[in-house]
């Protein structure tokens, strides 16, 4: 199947759509215009042109392909069209179905495999054209390889529809658009940390749901920590002990839950536990893994049943979480523990290790236990920084003390996730948005050989001081930007002027998230979280 | 129909359950004890028991009475459903049917009108039991007079409903349950400024459904301010002109959605035009209400063409609005443009009036308009505090400017709604939980004729540094501790240790909300909207 339209000159095309952006201003509520469009994040390439098509509150569905009969397709569909007529179009001005431009839209997957991993295929294309003697009939079509391509069009293609309230009727504005898009790097992700303040299942469904708005695809789950463990571990039942609460727990199904509503939404689920320093509530339950009752992080590296403990809830949660990556953490780990408790003393004695020796031993043996279960192992930066050539050639180094240190890990081989804390920790309230948007993944690296070992990103929601009550506002609409940063060409994001280029389809995203019940943030806030400072447009906030 | 359960000594029961709260203490996690449930309000009578009931989370619906067939009860019904089992039972302890003790709920209603106004019947009671040889089968009642009665047994029904890890099913504790159950006032309001900041109708509609959990009954709709002017009115269709922007706009569609998506949550809309002074957005579609280009507010008084646009905004509102209130505003009339825009000071002159007494001439002729279209006008208190005796007696006096309003109000033979701003403003950051749930409406009332004139109270959210953001952690929980004052009988909420009786509850029910996805802030922050001072549990913060 061929899409019927050609185009080529897309750069001529972006630079007009920017031209257009700035002329229209956003500098007072009057510049506003909506026979403007704006899309976040900016495909890869496409064209467009000067109609207006209206399309029908009673859009049908058309599929194709071996792939086109997916459930994923399908929900996605009904979801699409729920976020695209929220308003009632009862008294629009176009009634009957005649009179629609677009009553259809046909989504043509090639692939029936709905396998979700790294690097999975999220190519689109989509075009938006009204029936006419030189194109097909009036209808969007997306064209995919995967039913997660067709997501990723769907999310562009609910960007172009916006309701026009003097006609009552849903709108695509300058038509026809034909979009050929792809993502930039194939890991783009966002932290969510359930320990230091639980999460309900409803809100951490709501921020899955925000993701797939700015195509970002790995919910990275950072589960437990010292403070609380809230996920059931069937093997060892009493680990849920260290929950703040009964009522602060996951279970088996609730985990299994939010991976195949990610997952219905073209998002992996990175499970984490971060050991050995981070996982002084595994002890609450079990409190032969503290070192001693008074030293109790990090987990108790001369015992088997730590390493027991360890791969028994890699078991358990391998049947959960069918992500090829999983996080076994490895940050921060002060081994004054290990040091002062005599029987670890002892045990490094026998061993003849260094403290640093035996957090090289712990991270090794996690590693080799995540390898068995088929997984490539995640580990935090310091474990590269402090014995790099030591770990396992599939480790992924995760960024996240700054810059730098995805040049030196590809460099040695290894493959990077970027989430230098100076840019892109969502915690950090004191980077603005483009602070977020600004931050390059690939900096200082330049070969082609090297920049494919760059997964991609991630920003981190840690969440000391953040709960359900504040986490979405903190998230949004930062974290769009470094989704915009992952997801679009580098060219389309670097050397401009973003406050051009960026800021007015940003202003606009935002607002497109709160009409979608998101709780995203003023963009042009000082500090995230705060509040507007006085009444006004969301599109100047 | 009879409840086949007898009790006497409510007010035993009532000092038992605080009891179990203290005992229970919630000082450290370990203390939490899952064999309680706290209800929030506080209902009016209730014994309860010490069975422990497994809820079918195939729960059915049965219902009775010339009511029961309503829509109203069985979408409601669907939605709780949703609410009770947020939690996959497929691993339940409990397989097959007949091992649950409640898999019916059943529901009569005795009147079939869905008539939705001021003092309609919100009682009901519930009964919670096991089958056993003294009672009926094991089975959740719940019986009312009207729909609205049986919604808010719903409620109740729900927040007894506690799913437990160990078991993976939901459960009763304590029953039997038998609630008897109606509200201290007839009306409990919250107020929405969608001037200020554009508020979307997936956002209203949040707020909306957060209101029903707390069993408030009226949203009061601050639609229009001087900042902007959102709402479609076909009769003036420039007026929306002054909106923010195309895009952040209500259409009558949407109005009617809203106030469809309250009735069907027992949930009443009062629409606000805040008359005349705070108005200025009116002029951006028709300028000739400004007094002149240069002094934008009040609205002209000396023009019979702003009285034409108020009865036309009136018959346009009034096919969206049923409710009988219809706030007129009326506060903060500074007529500083009337006495300074010669054609008005001419006006005034030949009128023989002064700018207040002209301030009284437009609420007056306001009021006309609005008792003419069959409803009751509310008032701002600043109309009362400057001409108390021309007011038509059939005002309802909003207090806002401080205590002591009311008594004077209902003296005068008003009624009234409380909203004193030192208590009740929601945006007032620094009133904690206990400032909210301290204030009581008939302070300073005596008589019972009198007291029977104050309707109620309104908490109000006004939106200068409130959006999409953060609305909903800025309403709640402070929202709910004016609720229970509201709600609850005046000798529960009154004269006791709060901290004992009401806090530990209050806690309960933030986490409830967070659970429900409402982003509902720390109970115990000294200023609403800051984050979580570190790590911890919901149920301590």
């Amino acid at each position: 199947m061929a899409v019927p339209y050609h185009f080529s000159s897309f750069v001529f095309v972006f630079t007009l759509i920017c031209a257009l952006g700035v002329s229209l201003g956003f500098n007072s509520t009057s510049d506003l215009d909506d026979s403007l469009v704006y899309l976040w994040p900016l495909p890869s390439e496409f064209t467009f042109g000067e109609d207006v098509l209206a399309v029908d509150p009673d859009l049908s569905l058309a599929v194709g392909g071996d792939g086109g009969n997916s459930d994923i397709v399908r929900e996605a569909f009904l979801r699409y069209r729920g976020i695209i007529f929220k308003h009632s179009t009862r008294f629009s001005k176009f009634r009957g179905r005649s009179m629609y431009d677009i009553s259809k839209i046909r989504i043509i997957v090639h692939s029936d495999s709905e396998m979700l991993q790294l690097g999975v295929d999220e190519s689109y294309s989509l075009l938006v054209a009204k029936n006419d003697d030189h194109s097909i009939i009036g209808e969007a079509t997306i064209e995919a390889n995967t039913v997660y391509g067709a997501l990723r069009g769907l999310e562009t293609f609910s960007q172009l529809c916006a309701f026009d309230y003097g006609t009552k009727t849903v709108q695509v504005y300058n038509a026809p658009w034909y979009i050929q898009d792809k993502p930039r790097f194939v890991y783009r992700g966002l932290m969510l940390d359930t320990s230091r303040h639980y999460l309900p299942i409803d809100v951490i469904k709501h921020v899955i749901e925000s993701m797939s708005y700015a195509k970002l695809n790995v919910l990275h789950w950072h589960i437990i920590d010292e403070q609380s463990f809230p996920l059931e571990v069937p093997t060892y039942p009493k680990l849920w002990k260290g929950a703040y609460t009964k009522w602060e727990r996951y279970t088996v199904e609730d985990a299994y839950d939010i991976v195949n509503f990610a997952k219905m939404r073209g998002i992996n689920v990175m499970a984490e536990i971060d050991i050995p320093g981070h996982a002084e509530s595994w002890g609450t339950g079990y409190p032969d893994l503290w070192p001693s009752p008074s030293c109790r992080e990090p987990l108790d590296v001369s015992k088997e049943f730590t390493f027991d403990m360890v791969s028994g809830i890699l078991t358990d949660m391998r049947k959960i979480f069918p992500f090829e990556l999983f996080h076994l953490g490895g940050d921060e780990v002060n081994t004054d523990c290990w040091n002062s408790t005599p029987h670890v003393q002892q045990w490094l004695q026998d061993h003849n290790m260094t403290p640093k020796e035996a957090y090289q031993y712990f991270v090794l043996r996690a590693q080799e236990i995540a390898i068995s279960k088929n997984w490539a192992p995640v580990n935090w930066e310091e474990t590269f920084n402090t014995f790099a050539t030591n770990l396992n050639p599939r480790t992924v180094i995760h960024n996240w003390l700054g810059p730098g240190v995805c040049p030196k890990a590809v460099a040695k081989g290894f493959r990077c996730i970027y989430s230098n804390q100076g840019v892109w920790y969502l915690d950090h309230l004191d980077v603005p948005w483009d602070g977020f948007y600004n931050a390059e993944p690939l900096e200082g690296i330049n070969s082609a050989s090297e920049q494919e070992l760059v997964l991609g990103g991630e920003v981190c929601m840690w969440s000391e001081v953040a709960d359900t009550s504040n986490v979405l506002q903190t998230i949004w609409p930062r974290a769009a930007a470094a989704a915009e940063r992952l997801w679009s060409k580098r060219e389309a994001t670097s050397g401009k002027n973003i406050t051009l280029t960026a800021l007015p389809r940003l202003h606009y995203y935002r607002c497109l998230l709160t009409r979608r019940g998101v709780e995203a943030d003023p963009v042009t806030n000082k500090y995230a979280r705060q509040p507007p400072n006085g009444p006004g447009s969301c599109y100047e906030q």
